[in-house]
């Protein structure tokens, strides 16, 4: 069997239609897109999709002294990437303008990567005094645009910041720059018989610092919990230039405030994170899959129960999948499918343990019981890790095939887990009633589909439609925010907010929550040049 | 063997000394001490004790006019406990003006019990405009001084406050009143198949929502990580009445700051929390306790780290006891000890997990492995839950025999592991040198003992002493601080500030980070009427 990764391409053209907001990393490991000349022709600035913001000019503009400012701080070579007073560099600033869904671009014209903290502290004291805006950059493999600039903001890249500095092999403690890779450090970690307990498909681009301002989720969350917890200090960087020192590396540590929290999940808006102490699990030698096939969703509700049950500790993911997301995928890849049947619903249930005999027998016990019940109808179990892969590959392959037909409106989404595949049938319902959804060319929507974190309630609502159409739209949006609003969901599970979800963040949070969240912002970017235009 | 909880009973008596400035309730069930009459005839108010603080005269004090008001509003029953307009409810005051050691007294003439976030918000709202100091209370077993007035504050109990209003047994979301009780929380839960992710000796008295304001640890950090992870949301009350709504019941939402986080450990000062969304684990079938001497701290860390590698997933708790502290818990109670030799270290390990004899083959497997390796030079495994409690009983035993013969000093901190017992050798080293330690009566100090959760890097260093020397005193402080602080150690692992560590805050935090906390607290408290003369 090809693996999915290999037997295909997509190309996105995103210049034409607000389609395809995000695009989830979780599943699938992403790769750089190739734009289209027509798409880099009519010219797809953030500024020009989106002309309701308007720059802030209270914000200065970049001026040749500015310029030898951070020269002589950072020294003029590779530190420091000038479009200001050269031309030169047009080519290189391309890359830290763009996001890498080409869906965002920017007009900044100076690129900064410090490479230390007390760099990143002169930088922003200087362009807080200076009122210039900026955008902190890690490995810019974000979903929303929270990473790249929308007008001529300053990106301060953490690339350079990339050191280990400290590793305790007793307790499992890692200290490292923010600009680390995260499959760096996971390597690192493996060598030594831990695990980073964070894993999402760009690990092998995007940086730790970036993972801890957007509370990345991913794939081991479930195991591993959200970095609220496995995070024991940062050392970041205010706009004004003071440096929170809170890099603790101890587990237990009740002397205050935990202020570190605050810039989990922030998106850079209240300071920049330098450095980050994290506390990493063993890692697990042993590892199973197994794939099944159920009849409802309220099955796939008493399947992963029972897996909670009696895989219990060792269970490290419980992926949902409905029929039309792995229809999608067997159309697309033309792979042959994982079960000999057809079901409604699909689940992928991953153990992570330390004794490989142990774990075969939980599972093989586990699969017996819930077959013997009724709850699964048909299942297989991966035997070596070839098989492993495979089966993955039709859970992380959808979002990927979603867009193969034209594109894709994306939702990344929680909502109580009793409530959420309704979500899927009540949108499809919807599209269907609205005559938009159907087998042939005159209907612009080709499949409603769900799929996602079912262990963290975690769903990817997906309209895959044929060519963009307003009609689909409308019905779509408010609809489904308003949907998620209803049952207390959150519009935004783990992609963050960025640009994308600004405007909607009213359907998850209060005006009460707003403002106490407003009022942190202003006590700690009192200017707020810190990625303006984003966030709250 | 009788448990110790039955074989005797402590009687303290804090009055003539500030030996003692806390009490582990991690290492055994807390009871009520009885208060000897010397004591009460002497009136240990903690404004007497501690002269130096005084009570702030921007706080009104109270009148019956305040009174009329909340007897409006919560009405004149239980809820309003009135030492202000009748001498009558003097008695039922004192419950609330002491902590359960004694060690602190307030002299509080009210204690209301709101039955609702409203009610609480009320309060709050009034008490701001009037300038009335409060003190939130749960379960007011904190050991730091924390959930008792100083002055004449008004107590705040959250007991009425104490429904599960809300479980979801596919994702074990729990949602309670801040004034349920732990162990009636986990009982409910153990009912459905889960687990309360915190477990502490007071969890037939505390409250939950004393739970997250201390960000309590306890025994099972280990294995269910720090409250930051695990609490989804909270509903909380501001100084001047506002309610914050984050009572979120998803594992992943990123839709802004996560403020809850802020009130998570900050032991009441910014705000009253009122109800508690969270996460709860699978509660686990099978149980293990092993018991084992090693010759070095260096074998210590060996051996956890083994049983990190081989027992992983199911491992629950690594406690460590020295050979002092097992010797003490030998003389003072009289039961036999679990091994036959003596060795200068001890660890007991628990594995938790779903199936005993999965379970109990890696237990063993890990055993022979380390004495094998002459990691462990000698061990038991218990056969039973009797058996379980026994070996248990040799590690939560031991606070409680610390006091026996006199006062103890103890300290509660969080250290790098790899030197986390040089502070008892440093210590003890200090303490002789310096004459003070020694087997007869001429010398105060009986012994220098170190235990504690060697899985969190959290050490209990005791000194039990004869009697109150100020020598003692002199030659511990600010030696065990400056010790921490030189190792970037906590001064507070799981304790908390309140009263007691207020002082030594400066040990663990930068000026800078005071200054970024003390911020926090006028935000969101400008009139400072939240738990006053406590924290940072």
């Amino acid at each position: 069997m090809a693996t999915l990764g290999d037997s295909f391409k997509l190309v996105h053209c995103h210049c034409k239609s607000s389609i395809a907001p995000c695009r989830c990393f979780s599943g699938g490991r992403p790769r750089l897109l190739q734009q289209t000349a027509t798409c880099q022709a009519q010219g797809d600035f953030t500024s020009t999709k989106y002309p309701d913001i308007k720059r802030d000019d209270r914000f200065a503009r970049l001026t040749p002294d500015h310029v030898a400012f951070f020269k002589g701080l950072l020294g003029s070579g590779s530190a420091v990437i000038d479009g200001v007073t050269s031309d030169a560099a047009a080519d290189d600033l391309e890359s830290f303008n763009s996001d890498w869904m080409r869906k965002y671009r920017g007009h900044c014209q100076l690129v900064l990567k410090p490479g230390s903290t007390d760099e990143v502290s002169k930088i922003l004291k200087y362009c807080n005094d200076n009122m210039l805006a900026v955008v902190p950059q890690g490995g810019n493999t974000g979903l929303v645009g929270g990473s790249v600039p929308v007008f001529d903001e300053i990106v301060i890249n953490l690339s350079r910041m990339d050191q280990i500095t400290e590793f305790d092999d007793v307790s499992g403690t890692l200290v490292a720059g923010a600009g680390c890779i995260l499959e760096v450090a996971d390597q690192f970690l493996a060598g030594k018989g831990y695990i980073f307990p964070l894993d999402l498909g760009a690990k092998g681009s995007c940086h730790i610092g970036g993972n801890l301002s957007t509370n990345a989720g991913g794939l081991r969350l479930l195991r591993y919990g959200s970095l609220h917890g496995s995070v024991l200090g940062i050392e970041a960087v205010l706009a004004d230039g003071t440096i929170v020192d809170d890099l603790c590396k101890l587990r237990k540590n009740n002397t205050g405030y935990d202020l570190k929290q605050l810039f989990i999940g922030a998106e850079g808006t209240i300071g920049i994170i330098t450095k980050v102490s994290i506390q990493c699990p063993q890692r697990s030698p042993a590892q199973n899959v197994a794939f099944f096939g159920l009849e409802s969703f309220e099955q796939v509700q008493k399947a992963f129960r029972a897996a909670k049950g009696q895989l219990s500790e060792i269970l490290s993911a419980f992926e949902l999948m409905d029929e039309g997301s792995q229809a999608l995928v067997r159309e697309v890849t033309g792979n042959r499918r994982p079960l000999d049947g057809q079901y409604p619903f699909y689940c992928l249930v991953e153990t992570s343990g330390s004794n490989a005999d142990h774990d075969s027998e939980k599972l093989e016990s586990f699969l017996e019981d819930v077959m013997e019940k009724g709850i699964v109808l048909g299942g297989t179990l991966a035997q070596d890790e070839t098989q492993r892969r495979a089966l993955w590959g039709w859970r992380e392959g959808i979002p990927e095939v979603l867009g193969h037909f034209g594109g894709v409106y994306k939702y990344d989404v929680s909502i109580p887990i009793k409530q959420m595949y309704q979500m899927v049938e009540d949108t499809r319902a919807r599209i269907d009633a609205a005559g938009l959804l159907g087998d042939t060319d005159e209907h612009p929507v080709r499949a409603v589909v769900g799929y996602g974190h079912m262990g963290d309630s975690n769903l990817h609502l997906n309209v895959s439609t044929r060519r963009f159409d307003e009609r689909v739209e409308k019905v779509l949006e408010p609809f489904v925010y308003e949907w998620i609003a209803e049952r207390q969901g959150s519009i935004s599970a783990e992609h963050g907010l960025g640009l994308a979800k600004k405007k909607y963040i009213g359907y998850s949070r209060t005006p009460t929550m707003l403002g106490l969240m407003k009022q942190i912002k202003t006590l700690y970017d009192p200017n707020g040049i810190l990625n303006p235009y984003k966030y709250i």
